[in-house]
């Protein structure tokens, strides 16, 4: 049986040595010109990703195609995200669809079989992962994570947010401490049936690297879970705020950025691809650099 | 100026003395045989949708399309979607998109344009309304609300879901009540500048008929926000556990029944259009029959 989720991020982050995951937020108005004038058919669009592709996959062990920002480009939008997908991991890298999805039963199972349904490629799942929203609780989750199951899939529940205004409900205290920690004995005992070779389970958590005291708090309630954290870079994270949520080994989690790599040449300048690459390698041994 | 949202459903309510919303929640193996034999065409998907406005819009005042639904049916999915949401808008009904996004920023902005944008249809809003899960707090939200500003639609915030694990977060008491409570006071903030005509605000909120006294609860904290109450009829609410969620005029509120009317065939046998219009009208008689 191939490996699961899990240990296949473990065995990518440990051939690349690289703890980056590289966020797809295809803007038009974002693009460079030349893609621009070509996204009325959308064609733009996968060419700048799958450019953005070629030129990171060596220095990233996954990409995080942001579900809002094809919807966004009409339905013929996804199409174009899918294409995207099959080539990320014909590539090589795992994929992490930033759906946040919430919804329950039979509805939450439609979402799932959406995002890691096996019509869209073939006889093997869409994507490795699936990020998913806990405000509904178990009814809301458990769908997906039965279906990653089936696949061998990974799913990614918001836990702590890197947003400014994620305190609203997610650091409300309880009896039982903050809604974040809450969510996290949540994922935590989601998780502990389903724990791969290197010790990580399927079910991991987002949290923001904007929130590094939190980060540390989480780590410790959710010793088993990956965490996939956004706000590195253009966000305001550093690498120092995020060292706390990878173990002894360098493995527990991945760095997301978006914006940062991927319209890095708006800020250097010059061409897209190498401002990407030279952004994504910077990233990465920037990442290695605070490793304990 | 057209109508805004709170104003165009109380409207509709007003002239054919309804609070039913159909949801549409297209399952293949749930159809009738003659469609699901179609389906892999979607074009199954799209008559029986149809086939269910046509048989009950003139019972009803909106229809809520469940994304997920058609999202499974691969990326073409959301084209059948966009067609049956097209036509139950030529035929007067109100379209409440249940989507259930949540994100931030940009993102959000993402969505909120794939959920109102204009691209689908011209150069009006593609739907009336749309739902959000609140979870990351207004960041998550406003970005909605305010697209929803710019084309006269309406939001739904989920504030305490009809499911039975909704308490797990949703219940947790804060030093200022529940989670639930404290969503509700922020959708009383966020409408407060949004009232229109008939009192009620474009910033409603889901509260599942399945929990009575939370509703009579809420209803308080958000006297101008509009109620999609979900868990009706197949779920186990009642006429009479929603009935605290209509003002003494009977309005504030629109119930939603999905299977139990769509897929009302399957217990009663005979033709689908006559079972899901019966159902209809049964459910619009059995709330009115609770008005105060």
């Amino acid at each position: 049986m191939a490996l699961q989720f899990p240990d296949r991020l473990a065995a990518a982050t440990a051939a690349r040595d690289s703890r980056v995951c590289v966020g797809l937020d295809p803007r038009p108005d974002l693009l460079p010109s030349t893609f621009a004038q070509s996204t009325a058919s959308l064609a733009g669009v996968t060419r700048f990703c799958c450019g953005i592709i070629d030129a990171t996959a060596q220095y990233a062990v996954c990409v995080k195609p942001q579900a809002a920002h094809f919807e966004a480009l009409a339905p013929e939008g996804l199409a174009a995200m899918w294409q995207v997908i099959a080539y990320a991991r014909k590539c090589g890298l795992l994929v992490i669809l930033d759906a946040k999805r919430s919804d329950i039963g039979s509805t939450a199972e439609a979402y799932a079989q959406a995002c890691f349904g096996r019509h869209h490629q073939g006889a093997v799942a869409a994507v490795d992962a699936v990020t998913v929203n806990p405000y509904l609780g178990s009814d809301g989750v458990e769908p997906f994570i039965e279906m990653a199951d089936q696949v061998g899939g990974g799913v990614f529940v918001l836990t702590k947010t890197s947003n400014p205004s994620s305190g609203e409900l997610q650091d409300l205290q309880t009896a039982s401490g903050t809604i974040y920690q809450t969510v996290a004995r949540l994922v935590n005992g989601w998780g502990a049936s389903r724990i791969g070779e290197t010790g990580y389970s399927s079910v991991g958590a987002v949290v923001g690297a904007t929130y590094p005291q939190q980060l540390g708090e989480l780590r410790e309630l959710m010793p088993h879970s990956i965490f996939l954290v956004p706000g590195y870079g253009a966000q305001g994270g550093a690498a120092a705020d995020v060292a706390g949520a990878f173990d002894e080994n360098g493995r527990g989690a991945v760095v997301n950025s978006s914006r940062g790599i991927i319209y890095a040449y708006r800020a250097t300048g010059g061409d897209y691809q190498q401002a990407a690459a030279d952004a994504a390698r910077t990233m990465r041994d920037d990442l290695n650099s605070v490793l304990g």
